[in-house]
């Protein structure tokens, strides 16, 4: 065993994947021309057989040969007893058969030349050490043989490719044909999928299952859908990246063209391990996936429901330009309710202006209200909601509209919905409709579906689809900035420095000590404050007086990490007296905490930054997400409020100004209640050094600056404080 | 018109209706022996016909007299041309007629002593000033004649009792019989949760459509549900509260019996009055619905969807003990999810010990995972998930059960649905599923369905409504204390101050002067430092001097309010030199701030309170919902991060404990990280003596004591500064 870790030997995998030809090696897996089901069989109620039906009830567009030891035929199709003895050549194997076969049937494949194998059986790695090393094994002889392998644990894969047609999935619902690829890790989430999308009616181009994801993963799907010019969503089941890194490029370059909506479950689970620093504590691994998804434009949703709420919005609509909603409604209460989840979901209802009222008042009654939500009251009927939609649209005031129906009292409600669609005819902005009723209202529905607007069947569900889609086109068309050349960053420096420690600190690593520190960030352009040790009180007295008056001063004891939790910091000290008496201070109070007094060695003494105002930079190191760069203001803000935020290194330009902006905290530096506007500019430079340093040392583990004092516009920044681990 | 405050209208209007024999005056309404329909009518389509085959439909329990100017008969019976032509008694009129005929009718009510009276028709209140009036009138006419009137402008009421079946309104679907009670302010609203209530097959006692609540409102349909036998659990939709303060009571009362949960839209509507102070801004009317629904156990919740989500468990399933969640699925993708949305709605899933593992393993295969959630993967058949339902609800280490199901790859479903309904039976612990897709899986519902095992469509769903009802089995075990006596809260020295600063602002109120204030919260028995006021620099340094180093000096100027955003606070000031520097600084910032300095009447100088932590406490008026108390802590945690929680007055010794650790922050005050542990019993008694005063003097607008310096446990709390309003 090589002592790899996890990052580098994904690193291995994606160049392996790479120079084996990237998404078009996917084509005999996903566009296969033969297909060979190996463990197909008769047994009703088998996986295999229901394969091997759903294969031909989709109509597959090419040869399906049924392999069996015994059988002559299967499906009324005549069966083979091996690979071998098909006469013809295969692109796609799918394997079906009990575990302890898996192996030989594999070996099968590659003297086959088979191209692509999807595996079904389960009892690998999700079960443990001894399925992780069988896992193992299959995926050698794939490499080997250059095949590309789904699986194993998975319940197949779908193309609705009118070329191609292939259900080799044993789900009981196949997808209509569409736009909307959807990968999954789940298999039985997959079911739920198809069902969902049957019933949505909702389109799919294809459907992957990725079971285990031994070769074949959400990184090489994304690349393949990319290229696929029937997808224009992509849907993704997540419970954790291979590469995400890889993922995050993918993503980012992706998502400018067809929007990935994912559910990335598994928040609550494993956090990173032990860490000492603030920004290692704070840093669980869902904020390391949630900056990933919101760096690279990803729309995460929390819930299988919301997924396809979403992507029902997505295949058919267009992304709002803006985030003001109209609504148009017969009824009051559903529209309070829609009014309340605008305000929730961060959208805007805009008052509308005199001539659209005017214009809206030309054909409804005046009890109707004219504000928005515009509410044309219970005996709106077809006419009214056909020429109010089309009013709404046509208005420069709003950038999507939701309609909003309870079921008339008098009237047909089919007739409302294809009113809905006359009105909706022809505008380039998104509309939505809530037909109110747990199953919405079905009669309305059908000539809605046809017309491609999506329908929820609760107002909330609407609005928040809105949300989702009105950020991800913010993301779409804001500038993503660069990662800046950094004058002062000097990296031969700076690897001497880390040269220098680790050879001190061995192979296990450890902190930089103060003086390390002190030169690393100086080498980085982090301008740290002048800091000098004294061994006691009347060396103290001396020190203070050359630096100048008030200073602060704080413990230097092996093994006090939060100096202040044991009185070990004075600040604002005004005078050689109180230096004095500041050193004794210190000392008592390390006794009272249970420190022997011995491991004091002594203290620093620095000037007072009187003004600016405190905060934290970080950087924490993810086994397979790299680093995450966290920033968050001083004291409370982040120990107890958690009022943090955090971003991928390495980060651009952009990605620092939205990381400063990211926390509740931020007026605080923009000139809250009169305060001064801070040095904003520079702090950013500050997040953007750290993001430089970690990505190009990754060796540092962690460390923070912390306290950061900002000054004022065009002051700067002083980091007060820093600690190092590698 | 007089000009009593709408709080003292509803005052007597409550006091009005309880003379009319409370609850009881709504029999005739709810279990009526005839009934009338004036404005049953021929016409298809028509409300009035659609209301008069409802009530045929559902067999209503006594006779059903339709009233037509023309018609010799309606829906094959006997129709009379007026109300006084029939020749019986009538118990219940339900009036359909056009508005210009409704106080007509309403007057031939009176004349026939009818005793209750439900008007569909619309055109009132809803409508503006006009139909105000209208409304007005018709309710004068219901009083007159002793008459409970429902509406108008409802869409009617139901009652499934065996001895009234009733169902007078023209929604299309009739609910089934069972024991949730309904009341809605949104008719529409009401057509859907009829709908709702039909398709989950959630059985019904009343349903009441309340419309414009003229007469008839939440307050006393809780009365009414209060002593039904038929009822166990409330349901409301409403969008306001009559009188929050009766309904304060009775929730809190009625909430110990039957479980009330409601939906209470318009959060985002009309905020208070503009007010000035940190506590009236922060004070959005929906921050004293908030306060309402948590103080009195209404379990609120965002929509209707949920409304019913909890109401199927309610009605069927007890109460959880606690907070412990057990999970048993055959699916692991699912069961991420459940176990995600349990964090997020702080629920726990406590690890199983070895001996309930063991009893796992005995029927389990050994690749299941006997952690929580119990995975007992895909191949887990009725046998397992009655087992496993079994020996969960056994153990003593979870709380409530729930059963997470994908469809079974071979089986058929239904077996499942029944092997857990078997499993659960005779548990005293609740127990919920999940069988995951859109409509669940529909063939293993049936048996749930019979055995009142609530079936949710994602775990998500399930999981929030444990969430809920946990919270609301804690609320009605845990003790509500009372409200305590004062000692030195001297109400007739309050009085007079108030008299006396109220003869000096006039009947238009104002702000107490800092002498009045700083009298008012002596005779409150809140304590203050010394304060001393001073004209000029020279002054300034004598009472510094006098008080003693270090001190505070706060502006006292006309108008300025909050002094530190124009420099008018210096704290801190060590020595007779920096006072007069001070008081120089602060002159010279007002100039800096556009404020001419003779407003400057002099400054305040204080002792400095270097310890402590500071808080604010106020409280501030809303017309309907009385006095809300607020606290947070000092600074940015109130004004920047909204970290608030409120209460209403009067409150009790176990509110104000709830209140003080409703905040994010309060672990400042209970030694975070090393600090000492600050005095959160005097900041209680602080706040219940704010909470007392304004409950005492409702003339007081709103105060803010701000800051509070909350000391070391045992050494009080001292108010630095204090502003009232009367």
């Amino acid at each position: 065993m090589t002592t790899k870790s996890t990052m580098e030997k994904e690193d291995d995998r994606a160049r392996h994947r790479e120079s084996r030809g990237g998404a078009e090696s996917l084509r005999p897996l996903l566009r296969p021309r033969s297909i060979a089901v190996i463990g197909a069989s008769n047994r009703e109620n088998s996986l295999g057989a229901a394969i091997l039906r759903n294969l031909f009830e989709l109509g597959f567009h090419g040869p399906i040969y049924p392999v069996h030891p015994k059988a002559s035929f299967v499906h009324s199709t005549k069966a083979y007893p091996s690979l071998e003895a098909i006469p013809d050549e295969i692109d796609l194997a799918v394997i079906v058969v009990p575990r302890q076969f898996v192996e030989g049937v594999m070996q099968e494949c590659a003297s086959k030349k088979v191209k692509g194998v999807v595996v079904i059986t389960a009892g690998y790695k999700e079960t443990g050490t001894e399925g992780a090393k069988a896992e193992q094994r299959i995926l050698e002889i794939a490499r080997g043989a250059g095949i590309r392998l789904i699986g194993p644990n998975c319940m197949g894969i779908i193309s609705t490719d009118p070329e191609t047609r292939m259900d080799a999935t044993f789900s009981p619902t196949p997808p209509p044909e569409g736009t909307v690829a959807i990968g999954t890790q789940s298999g039985a989430l997959g079911v739920v999928m198809l069902e969902y999308a049957r019933e949505l009616n909702l389109g799919v181009s294809d459907f992957v299952s990725m079971g285990n994801k031994a070769d074949v993963s959400s990184n090489d799907l994304l690349q393949w859908w990319e290229n696929d010019p029937r997808t224009n969503v992509i849907l993704l089941y997540l419970e954790s990246f291979g590469n995400p890194r890889k993922f995050a490029a993918l993503a980012r370059r992706i998502n400018h063209k067809k929007p990935i909506i994912a559910v990335k479950s598994g928040r609550s689970r494993k956090g990173l391990q032990a860490a000492s620093s603030h920004t290692g504590s704070l840093a669980g691994a869902d904020k390391a996936v949630e900056a990933l998804l919101v760096q690279t434009g990803v729309i995460r949703v929390d819930t299988v429901d919301e997924l396809f709420d979403t992507a029902a919005f997505l295949a058919h609509q267009p992304v709002p330009k803006g985030r003001r909603v109209g609504i148009v409604t017969n009824a009051g209460g559903p529209a309070i309710l829609a009014t309340d989840a605008c305000e929730a979901w961060g959208l805007q209802m805009p008052d509308l202006d005199d001539s659209l009222k005017a214009r809206l008042a030309e054909f409804l009654p005046k009890e109707a209200s004219f504000k928005n939500p515009v509410d044309m009251i219970a005996s709106a009927g077809a006419e009214e909601f056909e020429k109010a939609t089309r009013v709404m649209l046509e208005s420069d005031q709003i950038d999507a509209l939701l309609v909003l129906v309870v079921r008339p009292i008098i009237m047909n409600a089919s007739e409302i919905g294809r009113a809905v669609v006359r009105g909706a005819a022809g505008s380039n902005k998104p509309v939505l409709s809530c037909f109110m009723g747990r199953q919405g209202i079905p009669e309305a529905l059908s000539s809605l579906k046809e017309a491609q607007i999506p329908s929820y069947a609760f107002p909330e569900s609407a609005i928040r689809v809105l949300s989702r889609v009105a950020r991800y086109g913010e993301w779409k068309e804001r500038p993503h900035g660069s990662i800046p050349e950094l004058p002062d960053f000097d990296r031969d420096k700076i690897s001497a420095v880390l040269e220098h420690a680790r050879a001190r600190l061995g192979t296990e690593g450890g902190w930089l000590s103060p003086g390390e520190v002190d030169e690393l960030l100086t080498h980085c352009g982090i301008a740290t404050p002048v800091s000098r040790f004294a061994r006691d009180g009347v060396a103290a007295r001396e020190i203070a007086r050359t630096i100048g008056f008030p200073v602060v001063m704080k413990v230097i004891a092996e093994g006090v990490e939060h100096k202040t939790d044991v009185g070990g910091v004075h600040v604002d000290i005004r005078n050689e007296d109180e230096v004095e008496q500041a050193f004794k201070t210190i000392r008592q109070s390390l006794i009272e905490h249970d420190i022997p007094p011995d491991v004091m060695s002594g203290v620093m003494i620095q000037p007072l930054i009187k003004n600016g105002t405190e905060a934290i930079v970080g950087a924490s190191c993810d086994p397979s997400y790299g680093h995450l760069i966290m920033f968050g203001l001083g004291g409370v803000h982040v120990e107890l409020l958690r009022d943090v935020a955090f971003r991928l290194a390495p980060m651009t330009d952009m990605d620092a100004k939205e990381l400063v902006r990211g926390i509740r905290g931020y007026p605080l530096l923009d000139g809250f209640r009169g305060a001064d506007l801070a040095d904003v500019p520079k702090l950013e430079e500050i997040i953007l050094r750290v993001s430089t340093l970690v990505s190009t040392f990754p060796e540092i583990q962690e460390m923070d600056l912390n306290p950061v004092k900002v000054l004022a516009r065009g002051k700067g920044c002083v980091t007060v404080d820093a600690r190092v681990r590698v």
